[in-house]
């Protein structure tokens, strides 16, 4: 049970944390800070923080949990704002996707107050973006991964376990750098085609009847492509090493599906396909679930 | 209504067909022909079918609608298996997910009989095949692509449309190039993308790990690699100079995408993943209805 929640972004990630610790009476109050202050007014008003503060500074004082849910890209400028009240004892995380460039910047910024810090990526979102699609059922059963580091407090490594797992979520740990290359591959790279696909759609000269034709199989494989432009931003940069790494990996397979197509040798087309078709086919989300990868 | 439905191979597509008109009273009788004489029988069992034809030849006779639902590779074969009874005033359909070697193969085969043959691509299916997943519903909603050549016979045209609109589909009508070029954009090209990347993450040396971690826009964005390999490689052989061309573009869209993440042109970088992500936020599936496309 924590006394105080301070939450520095009050959008959707921070309002859904808001509201889950609410609603399990994990936490007597919470403070919001948003850089916009009509922001903090309408989580005020919808009862997912109690008070708003007027800096992220004070928003981190007197509460013993901090949730700092800003884009990935305002991450370090949040450190520098509240590193004076970085107490030892006092829990404080981000939801960054990325988790490399997170921990780099507590080390620049936080120093000798980075063992209060854990990083973690709550695996949950929504393709609309802020405080009014808060949800306090956002994480329930959904993977949350912390990296700490060397000097990261272990207890506050077990609070941050406890109180993900208490709104109902599945913890993991790994290092940043497993991270960072795990969401390279399964996040960030797919929403890069997704991405460029979409819009090569689009570019083409009959791209507007192209797209009223597309159907189910289109429908789902774009989703994705809807992402926040600003978070989708931040965490391509962020994470851009992995991503390239990860993208010319895939263009060595799109190459090797391409070159049998063009010599037109239809067994070795299919045995391509269905190494790929059974491995989906086999796949099941969550299926890491208990398991902890260090 | 017509007197006999004659159902060139019994899988899903064939097997809801015959359904479909089953149940709208479309039909007196349905005569199914597969490779297999197993598959025959089972569809004969489940009341798909009601008399199992020992060949595609006698599937034809005495029918005055026929449905050619094998794999794109193998309606050649077909056409040649049938075309002494291809006769003038009896509508033959395909239901190929490529239109421009279909209709090359009519005019090799078919020849002074090609106007019979009305090419025709519903686009509706599941991720599972066979004929024990055939539904009566399958096509209700979908829409389907007749791709009519100068010779095809319009009286034919006209009765494929009819039967089409009345199992509930959408009928659009469209040269077999425009069709060729539409879905090697809004299917075919996104399928090969999915295997190639799909497959990447299994060959990743960590690839096990990072499926366990992979959440729902993994599992939206990869569904379509889970298709049929046999189905899928006869699709990208028949229309690969199409799916080469789209892939060629979509691979300019990923390289200036990669560009700017390259340069940390964070400004440039949003711009283009707003272009997507407002585009798709747009996109409605079925924009097409109630237009007809040359």
């Amino acid at each position: 049970m924590f006394n105080q929640l301070g939450v520095i972004g009050c959008g959707l990630m921070g309002g859904s944390f808001a509201l889950a610790l609410k609603r399990g009476g994990l936490v007597r109050r919470v403070v919001g800070y948003s850089k916009s202050p009509s922001t903090t007014e309408r989580a005020k008003k919808l009862g997912i923080i109690d008070v708003a503060a007027e800096s992220a500074l004070l928003a981190v004082a007197g509460s013993d949990i901090v949730l700092i849910a800003v884009p990935v890209a305002a991450t370090e400028g949040t450190f520098k704002a509240i590193r004076h009240l970085v107490e030892p004892g006092v829990l404080f995380m981000d939801v960054g996707s990325t988790k490399r460039d997170v921990v780099d910047a507590a080390r620049r910024v936080l120093r000798e107050r980075v063992p209060s810090f854990v990083p973690a990526h709550p695996i949950a979102g929504k393709e609309v973006a802020g405080i009014q699609h808060a949800d306090a059922s956002l994480y329930n059963g959904r993977q949350v991964i912390l990296t700490p580091v060397q000097q990261t407090n272990p207890v506050l490594v077990q609070k941050a376990t406890d109180v993900w797992s208490a709104v109902g979520a599945q913890v993991l740990k790994m290092s940043p750098e497993n991270h960072d290359a795990a969401f390279a591959a399964v996040s960030h790279l797919p929403h890069l085609l997704a991405f460029a696909y979409f819009s090569a759609v689009m570019r083409h000269p009959s791209g507007r009847d192209f797209l009223s034709l597309a159907g189910p199989g289109f429908r789902d494989f774009t989703r994705i492509a809807a992402g926040d432009p600003a978070i989708w931003r931040d965490i391509l940069i962020a994470n851009r090493e992995e991503v390239l790494k990860q993208s010319a990996r895939f263009r060595t397979t799109l190459d090797a599906l391409e070159h049998v197509m063009k010599s037109g040798n239809a067994d070795a087309l299919e045995d391509l396909i269905r190494t790929a078709s059974e491995g989906r086919a086999g796949w099941q989300m969550g299926g890491g679930r208990g398991t902890t990868r260090q």
